[in-house]
């Protein structure tokens, strides 16, 4: 049962599909105080959700804040990533589900305060809450992603494996990535291509030197099975003469200041201007220029920087350059030292410039901070809703920022990640949080994005994204090579994505049963064995659809690790490109895995399908069953 | 056995108290190829040591730089923190210790640019080198430790617990928090002096009002059994009339630029200099210093910023705001935006900085650069000089930066640490480390330095840190209170504190006869069981002393943990103050630890002591042993 009550929302975000009626009354459980929600909370509370934040699947111990941010360094303190994701489902005395569905900021004080109590807070008192109950975890999912609307399915070939690098600047270094690929008998489906094909980082136009013939190369590559997946940035760069720049201008497309004229930001391209997403006419204008690539034969697009991530506004340097100025050295002491150093590094994503611009909506001129959390997704819509038109085929289409909403539009990857040992686990807690949000089309980048990557964090690391919807290797410009051939030895990376291509027929399945069922693609244990108080307390594993379960290794120089089988499994073992099975009884295990060898766990029989270089040439139809007798 | 290798060394380091003769030869297993000593591993082969480094006991898989640095971000990736600790035992194919006797910057790639390889590779090949071989993993320790002679010990109480936070300010901060500790009835022995203390953050001065008459306190603390402990940190402020200054400039006691005049560098108190502690008549006029702070009773002191730590130099500024006036707003890019901000965080610990400085040896004029590892080391050694000839007593002495040497004269943190989960088994995994180079009395920043803490992470990091020589909560200004009365509830954290107290009769005998035997107080499973191929791959437990082996609880909202025990073992479970024991196997075991309990594993009887509010009140002599029938 859905409740849905009323706190004066400042605009419809698009998140809901469905409009329920307001119940009068106050929220159960949660009471009001101080314009929070609270609920207490006894020993045995869980907390679940929240989409994309840092930390456990069990959310407890923080505090959470949704405001978009393009946040480099994911640590566990941190309290805002890129996507807005206000849904949680409190499991303790009483279970329910709750969505908050405002635009603005809000923070969930997950007992990080006081480690007893829930306190929701929004910023602006201005929402709909909805208060879901069921009879069950994954019923509450259900009937929230009911409220929500289906999940975004992708391409069958979006399933394959992606490579990525910013740093790919050239038709030959994508050609090379290619080449290097297939001549180590890596399969791979998809090459991305980061800002550097633009003609100076401009939306829609390509290097004329850099790519010569996108068009003829795409086709190209899309003979040999991989598809070209450029980068589209949110803003838009100030350029006399450019026409995305001239016709946005002078339509008014642009978001303003507070004198109406366009509010210049600075972002890869320097000085630039922010599309107004949330004017439906500036959406659908922005939208048709996708046309000018899927033109040239690309079928996918992965939409960056709009939380929007602001690295500058001109008046905010300016006042930087002059307290600089005006400091000098002569009296410099260490405080004021931080103090410009500060100055300079709080340029990036000031609450202030978020706060100087607004936009055009349908119900009127709305300071963007006040609905900055339907930024992302409404360029995600603007995309999607464009590329339904130009194209006859689904396309690739995920996103970095997102609100609930999105996911009907697109997938979302979890953004900048690093290099690190523990971001292989970080990236499996996401994901359960995600798809109960409806993003089921998700994965990190794999590898890590900042710092270098190691031959055995790839391999790891791999061996858990194999299962993750999107599965793209991405490296951020100036570190280390991290493709699977970049390590000297190709056979063992050959051997984990080849698995990967050989389970894609269920993944595949699982993964749109899933969206069809309003169902989780990635399930914590305890959304299947909600009576096994042993299941709820495991954080390192996850159930992936109906049959599997996986527990990937996440630390450095090991070989073996615990699991907890919550019910007699089926291990599945690839070694060395071999299958082998053993029976495991239900409990906790110690089981060996060395470097290399995948290991995972079916309830049920696993359709297997034969090697293949890519999703073209894979053979959906003939599968055999492994796994369970 | 040793043997040592004569790469012309530049200085001697005092790292060595032995002077063996040089053996001719290479220094096999090491290959020599392009002035790097290189090995190749098998698959099974560990690597040990390193000191302070980041990630795991076994260091294998990343690459290292000896290279002391103020690092404020203890993250996975991080080359080089505040000690540079030469020492490594590769337990491979052939087993051998090996260390790189080397004032300058060194790097240890092990495994990570090629899987199966190491490579060390001094920056300027002036070294000594000693290969250690012995029958056992504790043998070569023992033998390295004997040549670098017996690490410090220090007073009995310095095994009590310390409360510190950047941000008392003030006589009646101080106060207040032993009052609060004494009113929850929560042990204490020490509280220290962060910065504030200071007048002006002028060494070896108290500010006049904040606290008016340090003596009187001190005696007064004393009384109730709580030292103070005051920070020192390296540089001297630049300020004519303070005598320290005046005497130190006067004398050409400072850090000496190219062209003679003192190398003027910002850090906590604006414009300072450097004390020369590497000219033996600067750092015994520096030590004598001290004598202005255990005049006023003050018996023990931690040093800081001595790496030294360099906010910016006078000329760097210069050059940065020069820049910034330059590039202005007109023509700015993002990367152009970024250079600025980038250049500025570059001034912070600048190379070229610490190459535009001199030191005036007993060798002649050396460039700081080359002999960088020495400084906080030599800065603790004039500390720990100065204070044998001061006092009577042993002082409790410790130390930021550090080379293998200074563990004869102190014991050092592990620098600024973040309130995250895993920093607790960072912190673990560093122990042993610390040891195998002599460094005995250590341990963490409980609950973390930099960010915010929470009861139970505070709850679980004193639940390990209670086997931590050094027992120290510590927190940066700003942060949220985070001492053991801060979260409302005490009871919880009177019973773990308590339990130090219990256990500091064994604590205390073992540490000190792991300096006798020049042992390992904190050793890897695999150095107690090294036939056991299981207890090798451990990576979350240590054996603490001859009797106990530890397994903390580092992951937030669990309620168990795995353990593997090497033999059967009794667990030991301290339960709301209550002490109980059970006997477990041999093998793998999953733990109930609810939060609150502390659970440990004892081989032999371990002796407790009743319960004390503080070491001077502790009951050393009637001791009760639990734990093996």
């Amino acid at each position: 049962m859905i409740k849905r009550f009323d706190f004066s929302p400042i605009i419809r975000t698009g998140a809901v599909v469905r409009d329920l009626p307001y119940t009068d009354g106050m929220p159960a459980p949660f009471i009001l105080k101080d314009n929070s929600f609270v609920l207490q909370m006894d020993d045995k509370t869980r907390v679940y959700g929240l989409g994309e934040t840092m930390r456990g699947i069990n959310k407890r111990g923080w505090i959470y804040e949704s405001f978009c941010t393009d946040e480099p360094f994911h640590t566990e303190e941190k309290r805002s990533v890129y996507g807005a994701h206000n849904f949680l489902i409190i499991d303790g005395e009483e279970r329910f589900g709750a969505f908050f569905d405002i635009p603005g900021k809000i923070t969930f004080d997950i007992g990080y305060t006081d480690s007893d109590t829930i306190t929701i807070t929004p910023e602006k008192f201005a929402l709909d809450l909805y208060i879901i109950t069921a009879d069950s975890l994954k019923a509450i999912v259900g009937e929230f992603r009911a409220l929500i609307g289906k999940s975004y399915i992708p391409p069958k070939w979006a399933f394959g494996y992606g490579q990525s690098r910013w740093g790919y600047v050239t038709e030959e270094d994508i050609q090379k990535c290619a080449d290097s690929y297939r001549d180590a008998g890596i399969p791979l489906d998809m090459l991305y291509l980061d800002i550097d094909y633009m003609d100076s980082f401009k939306d829609f136009t390509v290097h004329p030197e850099r790519f010569p013939d996108l068009k003829a190369f795409s086709a190209k590559m899309k003979e040999r099975g991989v598809r070209l997946i450029p980068i589209i940035d949110a803003a838009v760069k100030k350029e006399e003469g450019y026409s995305v720049y001239d016709e946005g201008h002078e339509k008014g497309y642009f978001c303003k200041d507070e004198n109406g004229e366009d509010f210049v930001v600075g972002v890869w391209p320097g000085k630039s201007l922010l599309p107004d997403f949330l004017n439906p006419e500036a959406a659908a204008w922005f939208g048709k220029k996708y046309k000018a690539l899927t033109d040239l034969g690309i079928e996918g697009f992965w939409n960056d920087m709009n939380e929007p991530a602001l690295f500058y506004s001109e008046r905010g340097f300016n006042n930087a350059a002059e307290q600089i100025k005006n400091l000098g050295s002569a009296r410099l002491d260490a405080l004021s030292f931080f103090g410009v150093r500060d100055t300079l590094a709080k340029l990036q994503n000031n609450p202030d410039d978020y706060k100087s611009f607004y936009h055009n909506t349908p119900e009127g001129k709305i300071n963007h901070y006040d609905v900055h959390n339907l930024y992302g997704y409404h360029m995600t819509k603007s995309a999607y809703d464009a590329l339904c038109e130009l194209r006859d085929e689904p396309s690739l289409l995920f996103s970095r920022a997102s609100y609930i909403g999105a996911h009907r539009c697109g997938g979302i990857w979890t953004g900048d990640n690093h290099s690190w040992w523990s971001h292989i686990l970080q990236s499996l807690q996401q994901m359960p949080g995600l798809n109960m949000c409806g993003f089921l089309y998700s994965g990190s980048d794999i590898g890590g994005f900042n710092g270098n990557c190691t031959r055995d964090l790839l391999i790891r690391w791999l061996s858990f994204a194999l299962f993750t919807p999107l599965m793209r290797n991405h490296a951020a410009f100036g570190t280390r090579s991290q493709e699977a051939f970049a390590f000297g030895d190709t056979e063992v990376f050959r051997h984990i994505i080849t698995l990967r291509y050989r389970l894609i027929p269920y993944l595949y399945s699982e993964f749109v049963k899933a969206v069809e069922n309003d169902a989780m693609y990635f399930r914590p244990l305890s959304f299947d064995y909600e009576s096994d108080e042993t299941a709820a307390t495991v954080e390192d594993q996850l159930m992936v659809g109906d049959s599997l379960m996986i527990a990937p290794v996440y630390v450095q120089n090991t070989v073996s690790r615990h699991i907890y089988l919550p019910e007699k499994m089926t291990m599945i073992r690839m070694h060395e490109g071999d299958i082998s099975t053993e029976e495991l009884s239900q409990g906790r295990h110690n089981v060996s895995v060395p470097l290399g060898d995948v290991v995972f766990f079916a309830k049920s029989p696993i359709p297997f399908a034969k090697p293949a270089m890519n999703t073209t040439e894979l053979d959906w139809e003939n599968l055999e069953q492994l796994g369970v007798r």
